[in-house]
């Protein structure tokens, strides 16, 4: 996977998911600080804050960190403005690489796009982007619409650009790690896991929630507006009522008003929060909140052992 | 993948999905010629057919081979009573194992179950199966309802039982199969794949149009009944316009009516038929229609091409 090690400068090719409401300078930095790559999430901030978490990431760590910045952010110009003057490392999502690629490449950033499909990864690809996640239907949150899962997902983007290509979605172990690599990855970006960890801004009912949900507990719903992986509770009950009997846009967006996920993950607002969470979350079933260093070391040693059982 | 091998005693651990309408002697015959086991597809046969499949499987092939039992057939009685007496494997499906398991295995046959979770898993090692096809979301056909993917799925249901299992969903490339090992199977099931080939009873513009698919053109839907991946044609359009409205079960029950798989599959009805192929067909795009023969050896070399690539 040397490619993506050489790409940021780092020891292992696992990147941290610069997940709403989990991916503060603590988490950031404590990836960054067990050799992975640590990724501020600019989608939960005000510009400000994310300008105070870098700083404060580059205090507790001497390790190249990114910024993840959703492209339909309000305030984009300025999160931009920002970014350029603190960090040299943007993970882009949620919209056309095509603007900002350029302008950031231009300003020395290195610039990595998280897609979908093949078509989008062509179309990154096209942008100028150094590297792209492609991302499975398997995945926390926010999610294509082609529900493409990771095990198809890989090969394809694989086959369609030449680009240094990280697997996100279902990947929480070192064997799902290895089996990325099999399916053409050279790294992972890696969310639940890091969500649920100690250094982790969610709040500690959430993490403790998701840690005992099991296989089906997550969904992806609201398609009518932007696929969403929901975990289980009263808010996905009434999303899901709503949707079987035909609820339109508005309606949805009604139910879904604003702030729902910063209730549900930041405040641990386990019933009317929107709570979301990767598939990878029933293989963590009973675990207890792990700091970063210890997942980072079962990242490892599980590749290894992985690795080593394919060899016997 | 020893276990598999040796409980089957085939060459290749690569198992053909039993579809319904591709799984004719033809196929499953060309499938065990080849080194790997060939299933006959009971759930789109009456009883006698299956009884005539069988006894022409076993004039073109000496190998073994067996049959794939969907546990909710009519005439199910009937069907168990012509398998104990003409073949020694059968797979049974959709359905709870613990009725017929036992009724077979005094009767000397070898039983394997599909299942989408490792709840079911569990279930069907307490009936007493010999081993667990564990099928993801990205399956052709009836699907779980949890829609756990197969990179999510495999390492749950590892977790959850000690019989030899078989990965479904997702695989139909050589390097998909390492995949799958690192994961924690023992063997593969290969539907969408083999549903393709020349021996294949689907109808020649069934396989033609689902060799021409793209990410995103297969889906899940008539989840109110019972989850089925369908392409994209006039049909689901229909579908997916009644569900975005709220179609309650009868409603959609309509729609569905009889035969529409015949039509579709075996009649090469494109627009009216529903066309059931698994989300691996998009990584078949532009393939011509191959013979069994040709998949075995891509599969096996290509197995053997992730291998080698992987111990660089």
């Amino acid at each position: 996977m040397n490619r993506i090690t050489s790409l940021f400068g780092i020891r292992y090719p696992i990147i941290q998911g610069g997940m709403v409401w989990c991916s503060g300078w603590r988490l950031a930095s404590a990836v960054s600080n067990a050799g992975g790559l640590g990724l501020l999430g600019a989608g939960s901030m005000h510009p400000e804050t994310l300008r105070e978490h870098i700083r404060k990431c580059h205090a507790a760590t001497h390790n190249p960190f990114g910024v993840n910045i959703p492209l339909m952010y309000p305030q984009i110009e300025e999160i931009m403005q920002i970014v350029v003057e603190e960090v040299n490392i943007v993970f882009t999502s949620a919209g056309s690489p095509a603007k900002w690629t350029g302008w950031l490449k231009e300003r020395g950033v290195t610039v990595v796009h998280v897609v979908s499909s093949s078509r989008f990864a062509m179309k990154a690809e096209e942008a100028g982007v150094d590297a792209v996640v492609a991302e499975g239907f398997e995945a926390g949150g926010h999610n294509g619409r082609e529900e493409t899962t990771t095990l198809c997902l890989m090969p394809a983007v694989r086959a369609a650009t030449t680009l240094p290509l990280i697997a996100a979605g279902g990947i929480a172990t070192g064997e799902a790690m290895l089996a990325a690599r099999v399916l053409g990855a050279e790294g992972v970006q890696i969310g639940t896991r890091f969500a649920l960890t100690q250094e982790s801004s969610a709040h500690e009912y959430f993490k403790e929630y998701c840690l005992r949900l099991q296989e089906g507990d997550t969904r992806l719903l609201l398609k009518k507006l932007a696929p969403v992986r929901l975990v289980r509770n009263n808010f996905r009950d009434a999303v899901e009522a709503a949707e079987a009997v035909g609820a339109t846009q508005d309606e949805l967006r009604i139910l879904l008003a604003h702030g729902r996920a910063k209730k549900g993950i930041f405040y641990g607002d386990l019933e009317e929060g929107e709570l979301e969470i990767g598939q990878a979350s029933a293989l963590l079933y009973g675990k207890q909140i792990e700091t970063v260093a210890e997942v980072m070391q079962e990242l490892t040693e599980g590749y290894r052992r992985a690795w080593d059982a394919l060899k016997e």
